[in-house]
């Protein structure tokens, strides 16, 4: 049995605990305690696919093509935030402001090009949030892409932007590129745990991951990382407690069954999440069961408020 | 059959829709509705095919080959605008300004290099549209290109000073380059969809697009889009839908039949899109015939005022 | 024979044509009509050899490693301006300051390395241009260079200098990189046709040309130049319509016979060239035969004002 | 024998020898003389293997992970300065700010993709390092990497920037990439000697290197470094010289015996070393061995000050 | 025998000849006729090599590591100045101020990476040059390398703020890469040449040229180069004499005899230069051998006053 081993529990980092300058805490206050369940959790309602995927995670349900599907739902359904690309939020989220807070995406890419040397362009600025009266940006960040020295770069500007506004960063921190497939993949725990970390050291206030997953290529992984023994629960655990005082999102990914969704979701809120980024898994089905879904996740937070 | 189909009917959008800044609002009113047949529809003459293809696209028709020769066009038959790169209205925009509106081209290439890297600079500003009294820039965005990165953080400037002076941007979203051409290609279903979106998320006002078009590498799209039925109607009507709230234009491409063209313009305006922009089919002609075709087009656009 | 055949004749384009800004229109008006002949024809004294080609061009004329030949030259010679790099400039301009005008060439490369990417950084800027009190400023473009997107960038910089300080543009459009040279060569018809186009679509005031020649790799060039049936003259006229309202200049490049070099320049001027820009025909001989010559060219000149 | 060895002994610089700015002055006079054991020696705590190696450093001790454990080492155990990441200072300095001066690490990596092209990118600033009242910064330099023009130009603006704000440089002077593995690997004398040279050559106030090592590939050193007879004592000391007025610290490496540390300790400092750094030799154990040993480093120190 | 020969005899120009801005003049004038010999030569004494070859330039006279060395040689021996980096100028430059005039090179790399593609990053600005009070600048060029774009560019904003502090410019024209190794290689006659030509074009105020050398690859030098009769003093008359109205100093390279240097030190003058810059054969030696030969070389310069 492995000498190290993942902490049985996970503290969840209260807003205090981040030592924000004034704006920053009083946007995330806003959006912890003011929206969504109001009791420090965080359910967001992704809807970059558009441009990361294309229009074809739009096949199945074709109406979600309309953002006004996505921002109906953030709405009826109580969200806490929607999150989006510019052109999006431009052109729809002036007919649900201040109803449905706003999460810049400032940064996307198309799927086209080969991931290998994955790079996120800035599609927006902090200042583009700022004007448009959004509670925080997201940024995505490709952690260990050969373009790694580039999404650093661009993310120091990003976030002394954002220290300058008062403006929250949530961060989608996500493994990439070829040397990251050398080493396990993407998904593998060493990556989301590197990634997890990743997110705290460059100052990020809320990250983004992926739930980490077995995989085929686990052999990969560095030495330390095999000799774990460990479940779904643990991983979550793992990679939140190296995010530290960083708050931890985990997304839903493709579409599961609802049971799966809700145990998986109450495993990572055990874990020490402060929320979930749930997308497809709302959106790729119709209104009414978008909604039923979303409340009962929101019904499940309400045992994890902080 | 497939189980998800392109929607029957596509909502043209208004301007209302768009939630311009007033700037924006006020120019592209005044294109839409006090020039060309002025009733929210756009005929557009795009000349920029001296810088694209070379002067070979005049070989054809000399005359062609004197800017004055698309100006008096576009005057004389009354086209909602001109669109020209900066040098060609400089020279030649002063006979014309207050007469013919000017969508100054902000970027281009010349067609040498090979396609597979595609990157179009940036050969003027959106103060150099302002300075000239345009109505709109127009920009190319090679969506997919293995240039994405660049080409998105040039779109980002570009946008924030058209949004800092109110200028509209027309974008030309064009799939390019290696990874587009394994995935099915520039015209495939796809590719047009997926470009279609791309203008959308990232803020363009108003998308110029191509007709999609079926093709010996389709087999390589993605494979939600093999399974869909669809013929030239349906193609337009799916990426108009995909583009939402941005005014679509579609393209002629190189020169059909005068029957082509009418029928294929009907369909698309059928579709839902604003309007048409038609180079080649229109300036590889003698004036008369130009002209001739140019009423025709015109007369049709009479149907489909919003 | 071909159904698409080069004009017969040429209009020579006048400053009003341009349609310049003021101070553009100054400088340009002083250089055609104050300087040379005097009659809006340009007879201009390149002298970037030294660090175009390296100083083995002065072999043959080791005077002419002196700049003080080349401005004496041009001052008793009565050209209407020396092209050269900022250094030169910066040593021997003062000297001559007020007598023989100045176009400060601002970009320019060695040529040790290989030409298929070929790139030519700035060395000046149009600010330095101003200070010295130059009529205009030279910018090679190397069109069709896999750098063609820094290329087009410098230069859309350089414009909009230019244009704030009303310098005149000078172009050198060199067809140039592995993608001319797999469609024609550099000094094909396809390839000086497209430049000479370029220059005007991107808003040079001048256009320095090589008259196309015809080559081995003539059967590369596109379907449409392949099938023209044309000669020397034919291909000057073509070109310089291409180039529609921007003035062209002919280069003489390496040195020939001053009987074929008079010939040239005549069909040339016949052809709606503005004027020549002679250098190793010039200084790679003694002063005095250097003015001899020089003065031949003016006189031709005489039967070609505008 | 070889004619050329390492000095007998290395002269300790002062900081008058150092010809500081007053406000390097001030904060290196405070780092040095009012912190630690005071006598002008250094011991710094290094937190940001997070970032450098990923979490999997905190494998062995997992409370090492949550960034309160290195801040109560350095506080208890008295260091002269924590190092580490922006976002690690944002969250967790703030609780010790004034008690424990920071060093803002304001470049660094992940260790995913390979080192051969290494680069560490600017994720801070020295402006975020005067916000945050931190001491001195510390900044990465890969030596003879094949990215060094970025590097060094990167450098050229922190140095300008610390110059201008008072703020001394930690340099972690590292050889790096593909051509220092061609000529002896990045631990060999060759490859430390000349990092410790560019640190002083560039412009670094306090310089971090490793004890140079002998190693398999040795024999790929120029002739001059394979003739020399050395021990590590001898290499601590010559690459101390090389240094020259530039104060130098040397790090642990990975963790080995108490006695080893103490000793190779203390022969680094009779070589002319001002301090140490020490990070997974101190904070990958319980605290309160974590603690002993630093009393031990401490108490070594006594007998260097200046 | 060729045709073109290398002058016989070679003006060296004054200081009115380079047309100085008065700052430039000021500065160049003291340097010229205040220091040193005091007759318009030049001695400089560069101390760049522990960044540019390593410490391993120090090994043969380990006293030669510290700083101290060279300044107290320049004092002692009388040089018209002393050349180094930025934090070595930082370091020991002010116990020397007023005494010892300081060219402050301004880029420079280590040697690690091969030369294929050399370019030297800017490690210190015009303006650190300036606050040091230094004389001048000095600034590498690797002449003919694949990154001459970058090397140029950066060139331009160097000379454009000497030229804005009136700070002369004292280049280092190193031909280099593999462009340069595939003609006749760093050292040939046609690569020194071109290099000296470089310079002036670009607008150096004072060249530092290597003496051209005969090697196995003059082969493939360009034939006109091939074809030239020269020895030693020719090669220096011809490439001072490429340089034109820029001072040429000639370096001294790896450590020579005495009679050697001189012998080549008077031809060099004989040949037009201004001067030597001879950093090795100085250093290398013990302080009181050092200044014996440096007053040889004054000596000699005392016949060359202009």
């Amino acid at each position: 049995m492995a000498a190290t081993e993942a902490p049985a529990t996970t503290r969840r980092p209260t807003l205090d605990d981040l030592n924000l300058a004034p704006g920053k805490k009083a946007r995330l206050y806003d959006l912890l305690y003011n929206h969504g369940v109001g009791n420090g959790t965080l359910l967001i309602l992704p809807i970059d696919h558009g441009l990361e995927h294309g229009p074809r995670d739009f096949l199945s349900n074709p109406g979600a093509a309309d953002p006004t599907f996505q921002f109906e739902l953030a709405l009826q359904g109580g969200y806490n935030a929607i999150a989006c690309q510019i052109g999006f939020a431009e052109k729809y989220f002036p007919g649900y402001a201040g109803r449905v807070p706003l999460v810049l995406k400032i940064n996307g890419k198309t799927n086209v090009p080969s991931d290998d040397d994955a790079h996120s362009p800035l599609n927006a600025s902090v200042e583009d949030a700022v004007r448009l009266g959004a509670h925080a940006i997201g940024y995505t960040m490709y952690v260990g892409s050969p373009q790694q020295s580039r999404h650093f770069e661009d993310f120091r500007r990003v976030r002394q932007d954002a220290e300058r506004y008062g403006i929250p960063i949530l961060m989608w921190s996500y493994p990439r590129g070829s040397a990251i497939e050398a080493k396990g993949g993407r998904d593998c725990l060493y990556a989301v745990d590197y990634a997890a970390r990743v997110a705290m050291e460059l100052g990020a206030d809320i990250v983004k991951l992926n739930v980490p997953e077995k995989g085929e290529k686990d052999a990969l992984m560095p030495q330390k990382y095999r000799d774990l023994e460990w479940d779904y629960a643990d991983g979550a655990r793992r990679v939140t407690r190296s995010a530290q005082n960083t708050l931890v999102l985990f997304s839903g990914g493709s579409k599961v069954s609802d049971e799966d969704l809700l145990e998986k979701g109450r495993l990572v809120m055990e874990g020490g999440a402060t929320g979930l980024i749930f997308g497809r898994n709302m959106w790729q089905r119709p209104m009414d069961e978008a909604l039923q879904v979303t409340a009962k996740v929101k019904s499940l937070f309400e045992d994890y408020g902080v």
